[in-house]
């Protein structure tokens, strides 16, 4: 049922303009009049172009090769809404930025994560709706409320009509192997984990499978595809090791950054499934490449949250 | 060289006083004089019995089976301090209390790793010095500096001083991959993984293991032994498998609640190898239970914090 | 009338499960769905089994002997329901913890009740309800709005149905004779106070007694009777000065900790007269004891917040 | 021994600049140099007329009754300095504003002593030397370091050196009771208590004595002296008992407002100790009067914090 | 059409009590009832006298040239209406205290703007509404909501009216440039401005004008007028270099402090035209001042703000 | 003197490293090691590689037309920094961005120079040294402490040295005529203002001049040198009034975006004199320009924050 009265209203960031319009489609009304530009100094511009007074605004806004341009602007439409007195500012951000550099994996190092949640934070954001975080901790980097939705079923259950037999899961790094398990359950398949290791100290790093792969159908799983490197460099192990012909990978996030497309292409995947959390433009399309849409999971997130329903209750 | 003037004081909590003493005898100086009671009440009294103004303060606290206790008692004593005009109060908690509850596994669960860190915070703390976390990016959860040490070298030497032969080191599930994977990078072992699995959805939920185990040493590997549950449960898997007979459970933290002596003692394990993070009573140890102790490693860590020296460098 | 739409909810912790379901029955509904438990290794948990997205929502939470584990399970329920999108969280906690230790009453003492009103706020907690403070002024350890109730028309009318002729108040100490003042002048009473006094320099300190108390009928009040130790020892001074045979002990909350029930029956008091604040456990129950309920006061305050009704007509 | 660096600054607000140049003097420097005026248009103004990067700065200000004006200026005073670069800013108040409205005494009134403690915080205030509050309780309205200096040792002494026999000290309300005790104590003092009472509903109010006062020398003691009302009142009522003749009334802060001093004077008070907390003018002056100088305590404090000395030893 | 429901409720500080009652009238409701006093030590009381639980509050207040007291006042009224359980607190600030001290003009200056911006906004301020700031920067000092609104529309539509021919808009100094444009651009009439400069260093700084001014009707524009200082030495020399003989001084704060009135009247101005976003007095009021009211733009703001409808269209 | 210890580190960021050079060069040490880059997928990486533990650190970065990477790499080294334990961490920020943005313009504008202070300062910033604001009030938009530099000097020594008879400063429109004033000033020279009207409803806006042009030396002086609209429409007519052949354009941050050179050529400019506060490429330079250090001024800013000594005495 649409919502029909003007309390809700969503905004729609320059990083996925079709996600966000697919998304206000889906809750059955026009998405909120707002400018958005860039100075030719390079700066910014937001400004909101009706009355949010008391309103519930939402963003949508996702993370892009340009992510430092995403997050500025955010901020910056987030700031304008505040001083506009919108009531409640929700950030919809189906890719979160910097998910990757969650802890410090060397001394030193920043955890952006946490910085992206601070600055989301003091800009104003009252609400984070997200997806498959790299990590599930980033939750914890946040004290305003925080949805985390998973585009998991929504990539089982395309891949459970493929009827697979002898399916394992495969996560290309050990770090992953609890998302492989995931799937795993879900589509009824084994497991088996990608790690670097070096034979002994004068030998180069060379990947290794724990867990059977022979004769299996592969389905390689990661939270995102970014340069799909270890991916990529599976498959030719896994093909030594005599799994089958057709192997799949799978991801939530297409970044496909850098040489990612070509190599996904010579890797001869069967099919590359990911979702359009994360626009993947015209140039990057190949044969093989399934998207599947998050753009209702988003939308009924951001309407139960409006009607104060059970979002967990989604995925039950 | 030990420290010698008076501007640094540690003082120590009652969850583990051996250990404070320990840390203290190795810097070379007394521990703060302070007074620790409950009142007939319930309640828990602090009160610093020395001068504290301008001084760094350091408290050494770690989580116990009377968690609640431990941390009630830590931000008493931290805000006596900063009362008291300490001005830095940094405190060296090997064991981080909520640990694993770290996310949200289900709907409407309490984040309680963040939220131990926020009552920190609010307290007084100004630095956090804590040891093998169950997931590294509890270290988001705070802003204040965050020395994350590691008793993996550790563990790692005196595992390696034995020559086992064919090890494989075994994750307990999933989730602790990585973990089991920087050991045996360490020790140069090969990797499995217990996970649990349901051949189909009428029957019950079984161990698996992924990876080869069939005639080799394996190493159990955890951030900490709490009930022991799967960890003796794997054993059992891992025999019918053809492992050696000598099977190692190595752990930091050392929390043994409930069976798990029981557990640990059943299972015959040829050794168990924890740290004194955690207090062992008598009680709770047992023959072929091997304890290392990371007191110089804290001692050193407050040290180099007090002196302004790098604290990564000792783990290079 | 009874609050009829499921916006309102009220959650109960373990440390007054009776008075919790008190309250909900004169609010008319059923206490809000949870799940309460420690893990073995000492840690709380807590999950919220209902939907709370929008909802105010109340716990129910006292001061027991167990003091530590009643405040983690309150800051951890609350974290729960803050992650849970609840609206507004509002704790009922008629026994305020460290209520006792307000202040430094020697150098570098902490401010435990301050501590205490800064962790609840960084949990998220919204709004406070309470009963009979040992100070006033711990309402001004808080920035959030907090309504202090009182027990003493409860206590009064009590005391005034019985008649008593020639009754004289006595404060246990100089601190409280402004409690005494108020309950005196309720029921029509003169006013007496207890103090410690050392004759001079060389003897012990005894008990004076400001006021007259000869040939009267003595109601001793407090704010809680912890280990009843002043009161008691009170009694035999009174009895000397020639007071009547029947004397009274009345206090809203009743702690009864450590020698307490046995000080208080050895001390033949005609009535010891309390609120149900605190949870009376039958081993601590006597000949002579009352308890008044509170519970309607509390459900009382809890429907007039919730429908912004003055709470203070509530005591004109 | 004088402080020799040009560390510490001492700046000195509009409020009370002689008590600010005996600080001063004490501590053997020179004030630190600043403009303070007031526009034509009420706006107060203030400009550090130094460099103070780095440097630790104290301002002195007191309570009088142009307070408003005193703690804005003290506001506008720390915001210059904390815009100067100070490396921290003390605030030395020996009367402490607003300290009377410590809790909430009827419904909707403001707490204004917590208010203060929150604006001077934001301003910019990193520690607070106050003395002889009103509540003890105002500290914890506190989160900075905060001395509580007592002027209770100079009237102790100074009144113990009258050798007055058969004293009593005389509270004049019961909130004042601990306070009367205090002094009690110190100089071997019996205790007394006035309080308001109603004979009954139809009469008129009435000023009561609790304890005994005939035959004796009469110690009035509040921590201010604000209209004189309620002490010069209970004089009648004391003398009408049949106490001594010579009265005595004590306090820390001489505020003499209104009717105080014609009040004072037609009690005829033996001598009316007060100290230079706050500035007593010419005009307010009157023969009995007698003023004890704080200014070497408040120098004092300030030196052993800059110092960081304890501040606790000077009252052992 | 007036605002019917008890819901919002408007408290009338004592700096302008004329302003506040004509905005209420405007309203259609009576003042929310509220005791304002000050005690005979100087301290101000505030008591709320009716029920504002979960209400939405709005505290009318202007700065005077008791400006201290006007701050210290609001402040308390605010914490005094939080503890109250108000539900929103609105404060209507048509004269913003403190607004030309918004910068650092000399080294070590405050920036007492952004100071009492904080100081808001720690009391307890949910938003903010006042009238042309001396700058508009002073909007960025605040991150809660901010109603800036102008008189502008309602001074120039009274210029208009009197249909002035040849018509020059002149600046005080170089700084309200730009505010002198703005009314020129509304009534079509020329821009000039005066400024201080030296014809060189050894002689006296001179008042020069930039811009023809010669045979033209001046209107001399300004944010205020506080001694009017610049403005009547202004006079003198805009008639020297020839303009018309009626000169107009317009501004929206009547601050006429000090000598203000005197050189007024002496400057001999055609008229003076203000607003009462300042109450004159009687005593102030002279021959050829005009003063327009506010009070129904100040109404309507708080209107459109409760009933969230968009400010900014009034003044399209 | 050059600092010769290792307690003070500078780090240059990715935005300008010419002029960060040149400052640790003034400093007379090496500058801070650092590893800067940008994953494939866009997200910026920052690791520190030397120990900082207590150290004062400094960041150099500037506003280019890359704004947003600047910022967001900014925050993650302040992140980095901050983790790493550094003591203080400076920002030295001479083309502070956003500047512009920094009030609201129109309805629903974002004010971004306020946000970019709160990312900025819950980053970790505590300390900012910039220069030449857009607007002096952006330093009301920090609680940290704040240098603002100016360059004026450096300009103004430039521009004397020329000995320029009849000059003429010129604001490009009425929100620079403050800053025109305060060069010529300096020099010695007239003001004069552009501005842009419209002569009536029905025509195009043109750019008018208050003040006299006729036969002078021009001189446009602005903040910032963005597209040189203004400035270069503003030459045609100048000339048109008869100013002198020779006209000068002076801004401190040559932003020099999109048509800026093409039309600065055009307008054919005597001379265009800025500073490097932003780097100009070699593509940008032209003939006539002139571009001034200020990596002395910025150097020893530094050196005086860290060696506590007065920064406004640089420009008296």
């Amino acid at each position: 049922m649409p919502i029909k009265n003007d309390h809700l209203k969503v905004f729609i960031g320059n990083s996925h303009p079709e996600l966000g319009k697919e998304i206000v489609k889906y809750l059955g009304f026009e998405a909120g009049k707002i400018k958005l530009s860039k100075f030719t100094g390079g700066e910014t511009y937001a400004r909101i172009l009706e009355n949010v007074r008391g309103r519930e605004a939402v963003v949508v806004q996702t993370g892009t090769d340009k992510v430092n341009d995403d997050l500025m602007e955010l901020f910056i439409i987030v700031d304008a809404l505040k001083r506009a007195s919108a009531e409640n500012i929700t950030v919809a951000l189906p890719h979160f930025p910097y998910a990757r550099q969650e802890k410090k994996s060397a001394s030193r190092e920043p955890i952006s994560a946490r910085l992206v949640a601070d600055l989301l934070t003091v800009a104003g954001v009252k609400r984070v709706i997200t997806m498959d975080l790299h990590s599930d901790q980033i939750q914890g980097f946040f004290n305003v409320p925080f949805d985390h939705l998973t585009a998991m079923p929504i990539l089982a259950s395309y891949i459970k009509s493929k009827n697979l037999k002898d399916a394992v899961v495969v996560a290309p790094d050990t770090g992953r192997a609890k998302t492989a398990k995931k799937l795993g359950d879900r589509i009824g398949a084994d497991l088996a984990i990608l790690h670097k290791a070096r034979p002994n100290q004068q030998e180069a790093e060379v990947l290794h499978v724990v867990g059977n792969v022979k004769g299996k159908t592969v389905i390689i799983v990661d939270d995102m595809i970014d340069t799909a490197g270890t991916a990529t460099r599976g498959v030719e192990v896994l093909r030594k090791l005599g799994c089958n012909k057709d192997i799949y990978l799978v991801a939530t996030h297409a970044i496909f950054s850098g040489p990612a497309v070509d190599r996904m292409k010579k890797a001869d995947f069967k099919e590359v499934i990911v979702t359009d959390s994360v626009s993947v433009p015209k140039e990057k399309q190949f044969k093989g490449l399934k998207v599947l849409s998050v753009a209702e999971l988003l939308g009924e997130a951001i309407k139960r949250n409006y009607e104060n329903q059970s979002i967990s209750s989604l995925f039950d």
